[in-house]
């Protein structure tokens, strides 16, 4: 007999995980090494400490340890407020009359309303470790700054946002937040930069762009004393920090005795499937696990399903090292859509090495279905999900539904990470029928592509 | 040797309570009863039906039975997002340096953001399985209105909302919100009602009031075949569907082997802190538990610390029934504050009764210094709280600085009944130093008890 499912299921306390999994130790290929964008060469750890703290800069070239401590002062930031629960979504099952059982891990019940807390506690707390005395990063959409706002808060380092100027101005309150988190958020280009003097001077009127406030930020960090920049995904140490949400996921699948058959996350940058498939594909690599993995993307920013595996640099700017990735090209802007965080033209060397080499399976919707499934989700499942995370909702009710078809009664663990509170201006669009799909053409990539650094590696 | 306390506790699923508990019951006087405007006799029940459903008018009546099976279908509902957590402020207590312990119920992790789902779901059932096509409510601040609709959504039941227009027009994403669940938001007032139309006539340029939006929403369920009109704070049956917040509070510290010397509660109509003390005011009545109750309100509308203990209307159009109750007068509006929810002139006859019999102290605050209590609970606890809960912290901060002074390890509970995140625009008031904090006068005071109406009883 099997056992009762909750509906919500949560680890208790001395049940949460201590240790972060770095999934490269089970790797069977690397991925290849960041390059030096000057010499071409692989990076050295020494050449990333200007920019990022030493612990950090230690976990994203180390390859080899498989399980990283957490911190017990992180530890302690983490029962706050998690574990988060994993949830049986029957209404999704019900509505949908599919065989399969759906089951979802919910990152969104936090102030920053989204996974992104779980790698901003661990930086700030290692900048602080460090002696720093304060740290900048760059925001779009505003989950990451708001993450990364709550975290230095809470470990008292003072912190700088660059904010991208559109998003200052249409998103006063993503700012609000932040600014009751003491961060100095400032809309980028600014003052405060030569990199943003220029661009004012060049462009008086200009609305910013997220390449624009990220060269602000690391502007800011590189000429400051004690002050770091700081990323909120794509990273492998990010990646890393993230693997507490696929440790807590499966931990509380074997207490409640199911696995799943199917894992399905959004992808922008990677860091949330980067962390809630690790441990479970760590099963695939280790174990032979028969088990599928799908990252879904919108259609309008399709990196995985119509980019190229290459070389390519981490930024528009062309300031950081360049890291071998699917993309679509450091020069594509895709078209001003609503699906937030996925709008990055690249994606995490290591989910793009394990995409490449046939592990991991990728998809991609348009604007307008992806909220459908956002609508009908909210209606059953309660929750007003993210833009970006209705993308991995969207990608759960098409496996459920081929299992309607099938009679199969497959298991499906998708990523939910966030809440969309602070998007309703895009499901506005939608409610009025407004919200446009766009697809780039293969002319528009093709032209993008002709511009990746040529490195014949 | 005492239990470790976690962070965050949950109950399992089945340790949740599968009653609801009807304080009344167990009160020592009853709440005077509700009147007949038009004859000042003591309302009966079927009085109630055209404007309630029966099951909720019979639950409005009964003072006599102590629980109150929850149907499956509501405790179905409740396992979608309950149990809360019971949250141990471990970070508030050290950045007091109080030896208190303090405890908080969080109700905000649901979309509608609050502990209002816990009654809409009650509300919207009973309509549901009486047969009734639709339903209708009124809106202010929209935390009400976001639960009712998540609950008829998940019914299936039409929902239209009549929203206060300035708040209509201020806050297009609590609307977009309610749209997301499928509600009609109209403007209140609005060409749909012969009420919104006289107003409309007589006043062209009008933002609207919640008084006038309660009118139209009643002449509409009263005017329209197979609707009925939905409250979600003040009344009875409120309070008794959320007793649920007590109820788990309660189980949650008797397996934590801990018990509350002190439960602190925000008080606007009254349902929040009626469900969180239901159970341990029980322990005072019935077994004499040593234990204090205290209400928090804002000192812009202090129905509780200032009003009169007398029978008034409930609303400001005074259609409804009048309730004997503490009161500032029907026609007294506050100022405009951002308290929120926290603006009814008068409050929950229970709690009213509890408090005029010396069972329940209360106490008042400005909006500033509650802000400022919302900011540093934020940072420590990483919550971003509602105006109207901040109300509670700012009533626990005090308690346990009291603690601090005598050294006593007082057990404190209050109630954290949402989040903040649509009520930004009232955060970036007070960063940019704009709030300000409004008492009303005596004069003030006395001229709206004139008005109160005559009634010798």
């Amino acid at each position: 007999m099997s056992k009762k499912i909750p509906y919500r299921f949560y680890l208790t306390e001395d049940q949460m995980p201590t240790q972060w999994y770095n999934l490269r130790a089970d790797m069977k290929e690397q991925p290849d090494p960041l390059l030096n964008p000057g010499t071409l060469e692989p990076l050295r750890e020494e050449e990333l400490y200007p920019i990022f703290c030493k612990e950090l800069a230690a976990q994203e070239m180390d390859s080899k340890t498989r399980y990283f401590d957490i911190p017990e002062e992180i530890q302690e930031m983490y029962k706050i407020y998690r574990p988060s629960p994993l949830i049986r979504a029957y209404n999704l099952e019900k509505e949908l009359g599919t065989p399969a059982k759906i089951y979802y891990k919910f990152e969104g019940n936090n102030t920053s309303g989204s996974h992104k807390l779980n790698s901003a506690i661990a930086q700030a707390y290692y900048a602080k470790k460090q002696g720093l005395t304060s740290l900048t990063t760059e925001t779009g959409a505003g989950q990451w700054g708001t993450a990364l706002s709550e975290a230095c808060a809470y470990f008292g380092i003072p912190l700088t946002v660059y904010m991208v100027k559109c998003s200052f101005e249409q998103k006063p309150f993503r700012k609000a937040v932040m600014q009751t988190f003491d961060a100095d958020v400032i809309p980028s280009p600014s003052e405060t930069t030569q990199i943003g003097k220029k661009i004012l001077a060049e462009n008086p009127g200009t609305t910013g762009s997220l390449g624009c406030a990220i060269s602000e930020a690391v502007e800011k960090a590189t000429t400051t004393e004690g002050c770091r920049y700081v990323l909120g995904s794509v990273l492998n140490q990010v990646l890393l920090h993230q693997s507490i949400i696929g440790l807590e996921a499966k931990k509380a699948m074997e207490l409640l005795e199911v696995y799943p058959d199917i894992v399905i996350g959004c992808a922008g940058g990677g860091s949330n499937l980067g962390g809630l498939i690790a441990p479970f594909m760590r099963d695939k690599l280790v174990d032979n696990k028969d088990i599928r993995f799908i990252a879904v993307e919108p259609a309008s920013c399709p990196s995985l399903t119509r980019g190229k595996y290459a070389y390519d640099f981490c930024d528009t700017g062309k300031v950081t090292p360049m890291a071998k990735m699917y993309t679509l090209g450091c020069s594509f802007i895709p078209s001003a859509n609503h699906a937030g965080g996925l709008r990055y033209h690249g994606m995490s060397p290591i989910l793009s090495k394990l995409y490449h080499d046939g592990y991991m399976e990728a998809v991609s919707y348009e604007q307008t279905a992806v909220f459908e499934a956002a609508k009908l989700f909210a209606r059953v499942e309660t929750i007003l999900p993210a833009p970006e995370s209705s993308h991995a909702i969207k990608g759960a009710i098409e496996e459920a539904l081929k299992c309607k078809e099938t009679g199969e009664e497959k298991t499906i663990l998708f990523g939910l990470t966030g809440t969309g509170y602070f998007d309703m201006t895009a499901y506005s669009a939608f409610h009025d029928g407004k919200m446009v799909d766009y697809i780039p053409t293969d002319e528009e990539l093709e032209k993008a592509f002709e511009k990746l650094p040529k490195v014949d590696k």
